[in-house]
């Protein structure tokens, strides 16, 4: 299974990793190609130093850094939504995002990020999270071609 | 054909439908799995009783009831762009959302929608039309395995 | 490889047009199916002469009229974010919106807009650009069956 995560709203890749793990969990290779917002999901929290211009430094800033900084694509309200959402999850002992992403890179499941997008979103290899792989469309079209599907989760 | 349905924008889930039921109609076996905000497409408009607590009730109050009360994804306009939209589809003889939705069942596309996803969302079953079935990853996994083509629409 | 266009935002037409030509160069055969929103990055930028009722206007004067006309689903700051991220792809020599549909026609890749979606938007075959066939869910539907991949870009 080769997916591609576009995009960094908590709900989209809360559901990314569940499918991913449990994909894994049936037996399958799975592989996970981070593109433009979705670098986002794989940010390290604290403060990373890493160069940048002007304008890396202003993107960086203003979008989330990290799985424990995403917001919901609906129902947001201001934290609150994410906030109930977060409550029930814990309440019904579902994982919480960073526990499913260990969980993703305990089973196997390959975690690369376009290098174009890090290039056009301004993040450095070192803001991100370890046990990450880089990677063009070319790896993608190849992993693709050797899967028996493939999601686009935007 | 297993598709994920995320969303509960009305013009994502026009598209989910047509093509569902285009692939019924083409001789396909098609299992729709309703995630998250989609699990509002399927629900009852009238007022059901369901045990909820406060915030399963603030959720399902904020959250639109049913096919007939979603909105654009984009030029909702206050719903002059649903309405113009639902306007040219009456005029075009485009079937309305209810009546893909039967359709669908009609045609034997199999329903399913997320057991962790109605815990996340307060959503009961009793708040759903009929004729859905329920599910977790582990199924979805196993239909995808089984399907020649698997669309996220998110 | 089939994949859906279903929406207009700038970020989402580059990852569309990127993996498509990607597929194609490394030799697949390639569809795009553009419906909804996905039309408009299809539009010609100039004023075009078409028959039109006034919601069909008004339609078509809200939606943006063709690849330099899109916006960033996120971040898009009154077009300072897209104004950012145009720059970045310009200095590091990533091509142009514009240039990758170039591209992808220049490559072989069969780029057909829903009839339906046509209708419903009211947007005119005359309002296209060149080399765009028309078709519907059938024919997507029977894409999809010979493809060995198919995403919804939405």
């Amino acid at each position: 299974m080769a997916n591609v995560v576009f995009c960094d709203d908590f709900d989209k890749a809360i559901a990314a990793f569940i499918i991913a793990n449990g994909a894994a969990a049936a037996g399958y290779e799975v592989t996970l190609f981070f593109t433009f917002w979705g670098l986002n999901i794989l940010r390290k929290s604290g403060p990373v130093s890493a160069r940048k211009n002007l304008i890396e430094k202003l993107f960086g800033f203003m979008m989330p850094k990290g799985a424990n900084r995403l917001t919901l694509s609906k129902m947001n309200m201001a934290g609150m939504g994410l906030a109930m959402i977060k409550g029930i999850m814990k309440h019904k002992n579902v994982m919480s995002l960073p526990e499913l992403i260990a969980q993703a890179q305990h089973s196997g499941v390959r975690m690369v990020v376009c290098t174009m997008s890090m290039d056009l979103m301004g993040i450095k290899r070192e803001e991100l999270i370890d046990g990450i792989e880089e990677g063009g469309v070319a790896m993608f079209i190849d992993q693709l071609s050797q899967s028996s599907a493939g999601l686009f989760i935007s």
